[in-house]
């Protein structure tokens, strides 16, 4: 049941967008009743939180194959791989709909960022640990230099975006790791 | 009246998305009848192209230093000082708006993308004649190197998009370059 209604309201953001959500749509989308959401969630923050949460905490494994140059491409092509399917570009449309008009929506999203840098931050400190990356390199700084042309591309330009960009993004943030400028902001 | 009405086309597109615009509410806004705008447009598709394809052209001027690095910085604050004001806040609003699922749209925004990159590839291709970057340097992907992280700021992480954001997007940028892993793909 939770599986299937969290689903549904992944589905219903990218439909309706987050200020049209309704509880009800999620119901009727998952085939449960609504007392039984409400049961279980408080309301329709609740699910979307949820939903979001769930969806970028276990989409990306992270890898530990010894290098940093090979885990960080391995999180780069999980990243292309999962937001290039039809459930990831769903997400997507989810998180960018209503993109700044709702204060709620950004803090959603800022906190699920978050959580999935610190999630692979061990990947950088690793790095750092067996003298491959410079100690002052940020963890998170480097995730999100990693992260930032794969989302360009998927958000703005409307490039292909494949194996080849995981790599190309997987090189930038080796270089600027590197020269030494991703300490912490 | 030209310059109203492509203002009221970017205010309505914040306000109400790319699906849901009109050129009556496009008119109502600008204060002017939409006659006066079938006149000069052809469809609300029309607006919206000159709309944003204006507001991307005037806006970021094209920076002539003498270096590379003072021209990428001046570029990067440029792009942060325009899209942090309430103007820059609503076009990102109206390009997300709908993102994902309008083709027309994602179109809108590759070629305006495009566009501007090409305007600044004059920064890229005199540095390589000035000997500043290597010769393989690809004008286009390094500019996109400079905006990715400032654009992933601004829609996905919800932190503070200042001149620190600039500056950093600009040594990322130079370090890719120098490491030689921006060429045309």
């Amino acid at each position: 049941m939770r599986a299937a209604v969290l689903e549904a309201t992944i589905a219903e953001l990218a439909k309706t967008g987050y200020a049209a959500l309704t509880v009800e749509g999620v119901a009727q989308r998952a085939g449960v009743h609504k007392t039984t959401i409400y049961r279980n969630w408080k309301d329709a923050d609740g699910l979307v939180t949820d939903a979001l949460a769930g969806r970028f905490a276990t989409d990306i494994p992270v890898p530990d194959t010894g290098t940093v140059e090979s885990d960080l491409r391995a999180l780069a092509r999980s990243l292309v791989a999962t937001m290039t399917t039809g459930q990831g570009r769903a997400l997507l449309t989810a998180v960018l709909s209503d993109a700044v008009r709702l204060p709620q929506l950004a803090e959603i999203k800022r906190d699920l960022f978050e959580a999935r840098f610190r999630q692979a931050e061990p990947v950088v400190t690793r790095a750092i640990a067996r003298g491959e990356l410079p100690a002052e390199t940020d963890p998170a700084e480097l995730l999100k230099t990693l992260a930032a042309p794969i989302y360009f591309r998927l958000v703005f330009t409307s490039e292909p975006v494949d194996e080849a960009t995981a790599d190309r993004a997987t090189d930038i943030a080796l270089a600027a790791a590197h020269a030494r400028v991703l300490p912490a902001v």
